[in-house]
């Protein structure tokens, strides 16, 4: 059996697998603050190109950046019926603001610092920049109103897991305003697009577009939207949300305008979000038994150098070699930017050296020593496939562009047979049954994968559901509506719904 | 007397006249949430630019970003007795987890969840941060720790102003971790040398560099290094402040290593910071009775485009030169980047449209009509000068980075002759009373300005300032050792110090 740098490997532990592949590659790890992480410089820089790419393709689409308060006050939260009774269970609430020692010299929250209205820390935006578009929106010319912001927000979960539900986790949240129910739903549909786009294409992540069942929505939502990625223990992750809210929340806030012919509307908002859970999913696409693999685009750095040499008259002439060489790579394009390139001459033994980049998932490795530069070429190692050959310099340099491109296209591709292979259509409940029961005892994880099913909406299939831990992803966008009938109850049902286990 | 477009203008009422800025520009407002703000995105796109400029100084000297907590253990801030003394009396506590309905059906904080340890809102990282240094620190080997992280702190002020004093603020913590007292002296200098690199290069601010006296120090800190500004009302904004704090912190947090003879020490730390206040001191240094004036470097668009029209006949002409305008001068390089280009071509009275240019401190305003393009050029303002001139097409594009610079100049020349005119050494106590007494009864703020004293410093002295309003910014860097009297007590002086009022 060949031996993996990750124990457990992803067949024989896939969660655990998951927290050692982060670990391994120095991405994240749980702080001393209860449900809240601490993001390390090689996780964060990936963030920071997620935050990088988004921010373009937001901005691409008439959108602003600004920044709300942390901080929303008890009542508004009260405002929204359905909304409150989804977070209010689950937040951090603020009741003081000075802290006194007490008569054994500890510090309590100060009695008389008590205030009025607790505030709860963010656990999304929708009333806090409601309450603002209130103030800023008297005329239809005011709309449509397309603001984004990257923030932090608090939700108290109970069960926590790196990246995939933390207490305190990073996103971005889209709040737009519009004078028109179509508009607002046309910019819900857009932003949807926006997040399958990059999560195909910069994060090679395939994904299903479709709209929540009743059940799944966002509280407060008329509408979500959410796109769906199958990780490789076949089961689902919401990786994005789009909202369409109606005049839900612009009634609860007051967000009112005059029409063109003086007549008082309430906007039609919407709001649309995707956190830090991208990297969960960028992990569980493409890592292996080996670490974390990385998409290009989003590669702190794309490729390592790593000069070998055994004397101090080796170092000169290879370290030489190796900076020219980075400075060639730097000046080459991929993907709208310059490559990515890092040096690695730290003083370590260059098989623990090469693993650890393994484990990072850096995209491309290439070993320089002295019988490299007697070629003139590097030794190239791919970290998706595990290819390892020898490249010329000169062919090194003008194709690194299109070899990135190529492993790009590659994960992309390999995620998406992966979920192709383990995706079916479902019609019986015996199949249904079968498709969802773990294929072995000990790893309850290893089930069928998604399965396309005829369904009917009502509390028999969601105690059915909740019973056997699947639930409905969506129902997928552009679907044909063939007529069926529901696989547990035999009720008519107008189209079918993708089923998962999920995240 | 000239009509100004903000009222009241700086002679009139400064303190106003910077809400008035902040309002006319669209910069920020207050918020629903006692002191915190909206940051607005023309404001917002600001501050994008400031992290951006930083973010590149920081990577330049090798550090990285991360991302902690934002939540605190009561009992983490305990640890460093000075530390918790700074911030204990003005911190957000987090004391619950839920909200349920009480009788009335309103929502309140659940006893049943109430937290065993309550948690602060982050009012600065070094207690959270350091102990999870204490963990990735065993050798010297791992150090140095160079990180920094952007985010959102809080501390409870109960008087707040716009971007200079907010309850929740925004900012960036440096925190280093090193083997020696002279590396990390060393990181604290080199940081204050970045602010102070910023400060003068990027927003166009002069700055004093010095060391703070220590009732002026961090708590918890050994040394505090600041940069000073002197603002249009000739008071001290401090900008910048980088920590040398010695071992306290971890000896605090116990971040111990072995160093090479396999002795165990405690690290020496640095913290450094800065934060949206910067816009303030941005707002405050270049701004005129018109409204904002932004540093080309700064600026959202460094250059807007006006197309004027009267008929659809001319709009068409008008609009194809704008728009291949725009394109020529978007391919010009300033200051490292892509000149910034906007084209206002709303349906809006053009003096209207001008105007709203002008206090939004657009660096250069270019209006085009039918007579412009006849002579193949525009019709150029610039913002910090008020000069109007015509100017050929060519000549603007090929020209438009050294305008700029000289703009970027102007503006530093200008705020640095403000503060020269308005600086002077003071070495009695009358001097010294006459020289920060207001020149008007009626306008308070107008003083003398920065004023270099030798002084002793002691319970008197600290009186004697507080009665009078004044603090002391800074002990210059480099300043000569020469020996005087304190104006204050006679006593032997080692050196002068700045003295002024300040925000």
């Amino acid at each position: 059996m060949a031996k993996t740098a990750i124990t457990p490997t992803r067949a024989d532990d896939y969660p655990e697998w998951f927290q050692q592949v982060i670990r391994a590659a120095d991405l994240a790890e749980n702080s001393d603050v209860r449900g809240c992480m601490v993001i390390k410089p090689w996780g964060w820089a990936i963030w920071e190109n997620i935050q990088q790419g988004l921010d373009g393709l937001f901005k691409a689409t008439g959108h602003e950046n600004a920044y709300f308060p942390l901080f929303i006050p008890l009542s508004f939260l009260q405002k929204e019926a359905d909304h409150v009774e989804g977070f209010a269970k689950e937040c951090a609430v603020v009741t003081h603001h000075r802290l006194v020692p007490n008569a054994e010299g500890k510090l309590v929250p100060d009695p008389a610092s008590q205030l009025e209205e607790p505030l709860i820390v963010r656990p999304t935006s929708e009333t806090i920049i409601g309450s603002t578009y209130a103030r800023w929106v008297q005329s239809y010319r005011d709309l449509p109103i397309l603001i984004n912001q990257w923030a932090n927000v608090v939700r108290w979960e109970m069960r926590t897991r790196l990246f995939l539900r933390t207490a305190e986790f990073l996103w971005q949240e889209g709040h737009t305003a519009h004078a028109t129910a179509e508009e607002a739903q046309e910019e819900t549909m857009k932003m949807l697009g926006v997040y399958a786009d990059f999560a195909e294409n910069w994060m090679a992540m395939p994904v299903i577009q479709g709209e929540k069942t009743a059940g799944e929505r966002f509280p407060g939502a008329v509408a979500t939207y959410a796109i769906e990625a199958m990780m490789q223990d076949r089961k689902a992750l919401q990786s994005g949300t789009s909202h369409f809210l109606g005049q839900n929340f612009s009634k609860a806030q007051e967000i009112k305008f005059q029409d063109a012919n003086g007549k008082v509307e309430f906007a039609w908002t919407t709001s649309w979000g995707v956190s830090t859970r991208l990297i969960g999913g960028l992990i569980m696409t493409h890592s292996d038994d080996d670490g974390l693999v990385l998409p290009p685009r989003l590669a702190p750095k794309q490729i390592v150098l790593l000069p070998i040499y055994r004397s101090d008259e080796e170092k000169t002439p290879v370290m030489e070699y190796v900076q020219s060489l980075k400075k060639e790579l730097e000046a080459q394009e991929y993907a709208g930017g310059k490559v990515r390139v890092m040096v690695d001459d730290r003083d370590m033994r260059g098989g623990e050296k090469n693993w650890y980049h393994v484990k990072r998932g850096v995209p491309l490795r290439a070993e320089i020593g002295p019988k490299d530069i007697a070629k003139n070429g590097v030794f190239l190692a791919r970290r998706d496939t595990g290819e390892k050959a020898g490249v010329g310099r000169a062919e090194l340099v003008a194709g690194i562009g299109q070899r990135l491109t190529e492993i790009q296209n590659n994960l992309f591709q390999r995620a998406l047979k992966m979920r192709e292979d383990n995706t079916r259509t479902v019609d019986t409940l015996d199949d249904f049954l079968a498709y969802f029961s773990p294929k072995n005892e000990e790893k309850p994880e290893i089930h069928g994968g998604f399965a396309l099913c005829h369904y009917s909406e009502g509390p028999d299939l969601e105690e059915f559901l909740k019973k056997h831990k699947v639930t409905i992803r969506c129902i997928p966008l552009g679907g044909e509506a063939a007529k069926g009938k529901c696989f547990l109850t035999g009720r008519e049902s107008a189209r079918r719904a993708v089923f998962a286990k999920a995240y």
